[in-house]
């Protein structure tokens, strides 16, 4: 008898996050932050009676769930093409599946007629990303762990088998990869030790959405300060007189010692994004996330060059690790922000992990959304960890909404992200979300005029 | 009364070309080529009797054909990335559409929740290419000329004005696409008539597909000779003794003073591509395509420096103009393949072309598929004619299969494309065919087992 994977469930799942203009950036003015949710279901392949069940008679059952996150539109397409994906997953057997990962990884993204969407990016990209988050939640859960518990429960090499090196190697080698995971193994129990009595930072971009307005961003700036958060992002490239104006109330509100990060949200040109760093010098910006379009490393790397020492930021689009490898390599990034659910799940996550910490640049996870926080928690954890073996320069994205709809919300002390204790990913949302803000038919949208 | 897109009929067509490895390469083993087809129909707005009807009592309503291009699985997601895109369309005049091709194609691709799911890349940015085309299939017959003509009659400033220059202005300004574009005006009448006599040169895939035994690679390299070929490419990357053979083979066969072209569809690592490309040299090889991942500017640069005088191609899964910005500005392509169906539609094609020309690269579109061969002459005849005003070390690819379902196909004579004649954008597919090979109620698939 073996329990395998049967069917796969799809959600679209929608909040309209638009009224309030949550979310609003220059890019993004009015998203309906939402899910392309994924349910792993599983069964033992042959009746009762007739050999040893995985599964406890009467104990719930195993199941994976995982998601990737869109602002709205589009949503349908992306449960479209997980569901397309995810049918690569049934009739696999569990134990095979979590026993080797990157081979389950490696299946679901190898076929050639749904390759050809992307390659490996758009819509397929992120309905895989979906599909292999939840398997990391079936293989967290079978062994009664939190994912970043399992992945730094693994070796070194099982980690490097994770990845899929085809087109990394002429940054990274395996070999080397191995040779840093293994000189960092021997720290791996301090630093769990260190996590879990002091958290993980983090950083909130609740104060800085582009559609708030003056009064209401200072008196959020405030509340960041008196909740004890010490960076603060603020939306920015719409009009540049603006963002000045912004980024006088912010810096006035959080004095000089705490940092301050702005995000264009890929508006600008690479001279224009030059210029805008230039005019807002002088409140002392760390970092400058997605200051042009997201594919262009060569355009990064020459606003790099002109604007540090902020450091220039990117990440939650860009697709894959090759796009990663080359903003390591060409010196475009100086913060690394991979995003959970746009790289194809757990995997690729890893790849860039080992990537960055080759490159010694550190990894600010993208997070907010639905349930990326809940997800990238995870990936930061097991780099402390496993991989960089660090914490500095190193803050996770948080914003305070939509988590009441999970099972297992993060949980945030001061500035810091507590470890999650339960097993999983983290990535489950409570049923009745799932049916009061299904899209088009749950009674949220149903209802609306 | 005026003229307006009033729905947008979207297809989806598939055709069983994996029954005989036509298309086969090391990465696309067994392709189903397939067309995501629209439709964008128009109707006066107001009853007839009430002003003057654009359309002519009692004649064909005016509307506009375009396709993306998949190879199987995943296009139905294309189809609906083009619906949802299309929807945009609805409602607009089509004056205010042809009157303004730049803006409509700025206005489809500016839907910020759809965007979200690329950004301009995968299946959002296919169903943009589809609906895009089809715009310019209506500009083109309400203007009564092929598309390459209405783009040849077009103002240096309003080509420019077709191009969304946000991210490419670091490369090229439109101030200096401009003055480009003027500095050849004065040779387009010269240079149209050429062409018109002359015909536009193109090489043959149609003998080297990768699941061809040897005697038929051989008896169709002999018949591609026999035809007047005089560049002929095979594809490559699965297995290196195997290619070194099948290279003999057709080196063998057309001679030492035709070209010789290799493909490895994505299959290699860099330093793999490296090896294989110096391992095939005494083959003589003039371009070495898509060595590695498409993503990969660096890997491609890094390969261009080390396989001289190979040169390096890639671009057929480009997704978009920014790629293609840093693929010239890193010296990593010898030869730039643009796909007339995967950047966003004839627009986005124009970028390309601009910048190509702009690095002195030499575009070899990349065709075969369902109906690219059709679409792509039209941007190489505009090329030559307005753009970089040169055909030297430029050819259009061209596979022998699928025209006969287009009511205006390509017509070849000896190893050239002629010049196409008739109104639009030659994307129309028979209906009988659109009939037939609608997936997956059309008879070809609904009575297979």
């Amino acid at each position: 008898m073996t329990l395998r994977v049967v069917d796969v469930e799809t959600i679209d799942v929608r909040f309209p996050t638009s009224q309030h203009l949550d979310g609003s950036d220059a890019m993004n003015e009015a998203p309906d932050y939402s899910a392309a949710y994924v349910v792993l279901k599983t069964a033992d392949d042959a009746p009762s009676g007739q050999g040893a069940a995985e599964s406890a008679p009467g104990a719930e059952p195993l199941e994976g769930h995982g998601f990737t996150f869109t602002i709205g539109r589009g949503n349908d397409l992306a449960v479209r093409a997980a569901r397309a994906i995810g049918e690569r997953a049934i009739g696999l057997s569990v134990a095979e599946i979590t026993g080797d990962l990157g081979a389950f990884s490696r299946h679901l993204l190898g076929d050639s007629q749904l390759r050809w969407l992307g390659p490996d990016k758009g819509a397929i990209h992120l309905g895989s990303a979906a599909v292999i988050n939840a398997a990391w939640d079936l293989a967290a859960r079978r062994a009664g762990k939190p994912v970043w518990k399992l992945l730094a429960g693994l070796s070194p090499q099982q980690v490097v088998d994770l990845v899929d090196w085809r087109y990394l190697k002429d940054a990274l080698t395996p070999e080397a990869a191995l040779k840093m995971l293994e000189s960092r193994a021997g720290g791996r129990a301090e630093r769990e030790a260190y996590v879990r009595e002091h958290g993980y930072p983090a950083y909130t971009t609740s104060a800085g959405w582009l559609g708030y307005d003056d009064a209401k961003l200072a008196r959020l700036c405030q509340q960041a300060v008196d909740q004890g958060w010490n960076s603060v992002k603020l939306k920015v490239g719409a009009d540049l007189e603006d963002d000045i104006r912004r980024c006088r109330i912010a810096r006035g509100v959080i004095g000089p010692d705490r940092r301050l990060m702005i995000d264009a949200n890929q508006t600008l040109g690479v001279a224009e994004a030059v210029s805008w760093a230039e005019a807002l010098r002088e409140f002392d910006v760390w970092w400058f996330e997605e200051p042009t379009s997201p594919d262009d490393i060569l355009g990064h790397a020459a606003i790099a060059r002109r604007i540090g020492p902020t450091r220039v930021a990117t990440g939650e689009h860009a697709h894959n690790a090759v796009m990663f490898k080359q903003f390591l390599a060409a010196d475009a990034i100086g913060v690394c922000q991979i995003d959970a659910c746009r790289l194809a799940g757990v995997n690729e996550a890893v790849a860039v992990l080992l990537l960055a910490a080759a490159y010694d640049v550190p990894v600010c996870p993208h997070a907010g959304g639905v349930g990326l926080c809940e997800l990238v928690q995870h990936l930061s954890i097991f780099d402390y960890v496993a991989v960089s073996g660090s914490m500095d320069d190193r803050v996770i994205e948080y914003v305070d909404h939509l988590h009441e709809h999970f099972h297992d919300p993060v949980r945030i002390r001061g500035s810091r992200y507590l470890v999650p204790e339960a097993p999983g990913y983290s990535a489950r949302i409570r049923r009745e979300t799932l049916e009061t803000y299904r899209y088009p038919d749950g009674p949220v949208w149903s209802h609306r005029d």
